[in-house]
């Protein structure tokens, strides 16, 4: 098996994954909350109400995801996620710094100072010693995936709302146009609409 | 029948009708050349070359669609369409200014120099008399009408590329959060997804 990339976020139909001034996760992330089935995390406190269609959506995006990178601010938002991310699988972090107090003993959070590609390359040993993918986080690491060379499969989980500003899925974006195949797949939920993509970068051609 | 305002576009998964400096048609509009079905217009040199889907996707738009709206930059850009829109309805221009020469003998261009909603409501006039649905052009005239509460429906055709920048199909938009419904259809071609959805206005909650 061939370790791939993904990324994949919640998108509005104007194209971001958060509103002006971190506005909008009400509106992107309905879909984690209306329908009837229970999905658990490895965080007790934390379960989601999917729709039949979006529980077996984020179950697919579980079983696949071996290693996460993610970038520090996410990392610092979320307080490390107090040790444990709710997907349960190792993270990379790419930041300047390694954070006081990390690594910690027994937390699966790793700590890239060296750029993407290096957080990439860890993400992919920890995930391919799963036999499982690696997930990018959407924003600006994914987007210095993107120009990198380094992402396989884009998800979007298409929210019918307009924002009218924020942050895009992949923010300051150069090199483009980047041209996609697909979608290779597409649920129907209810007030999302599940779509990935492949990127197919020129050396593919 | 209640004479609707529906507004579409081919959009870039970031949410771009056109590319930075007016580039990324060639890849917007792909769909309109993938197929085998000929799909002509009112212009003898223009055809296209559509899946099935996108035909019929393609047919219901022209069968619905009873009178265009649109903005003076795009009557100049096409010159007027050579005095006959390849839909072969009637347009409504809003325009500062009526220009040079215009309105011509049996060209059936209107031009309104009193805003979007006065030319979305003489638009009406013209689609309801043929039982037909008022289309906006995406953009800053679909923008505008937006904001006015005039938009009942939003098409998307979403094609699978990143432009990263340009001229999205809503720019400049004030008054977000627009929560939408749906998508009302979903319709998969051939690199390109024909997706309707429905404006909920606070008004209508």
């Amino acid at each position: 098996m061939t370790t791939k990339v993904y990324t994949g976020a919640s998108m509005s139909l104007d194209g971001y994954i958060s509103g002006p001034d971190e506005t909008g996760f009400d509106k992107l992330f309905t879909w984690y909350g209306n329908g009837d089935v229970t999905v658990g995390t490895t965080h007790p406190e934390l379960t989601f109400r999917l729709t039949g269609v979006s529980a077996a959506h984020w179950h697919r995006t579980v079983r696949e995801t071996g290693a996460l990178v993610v970038g520090r601010k996410l990392f610092d938002l979320t307080g490390g996620w107090g040790g444990d991310h709710p997907m349960g699988v190792p993270v990379v972090v790419v930041t300047h710094s390694v954070p006081d107090g990390w690594p910690r003993e027994g937390a699966p959070f790793h700590f890239v100072t060296e750029g993407v590609e290096k957080a990439v390359a860890l993400a992919r040993e920890l995930a391919g010693a799963q036999g499982r993918h690696v997930v990018v986080n959407a924003g600006t690491i994914a987007r210095q995936c993107l120009e990198a060379g380094l992402v396989d499969e884009v998800g979007i989980d298409l929210v019918p709302v307009l924002l009218g500003g924020g942050t895009p899925f992949f923010p300051d974006l150069t090199g483009a146009p980047y041209e996609l195949e697909g979608p290779v797949s597409v649920a129907e939920g209810k007030n999302v609409t599940h779509l990935r993509y492949r990127v197919r970068y020129a050396r593919d051609v």
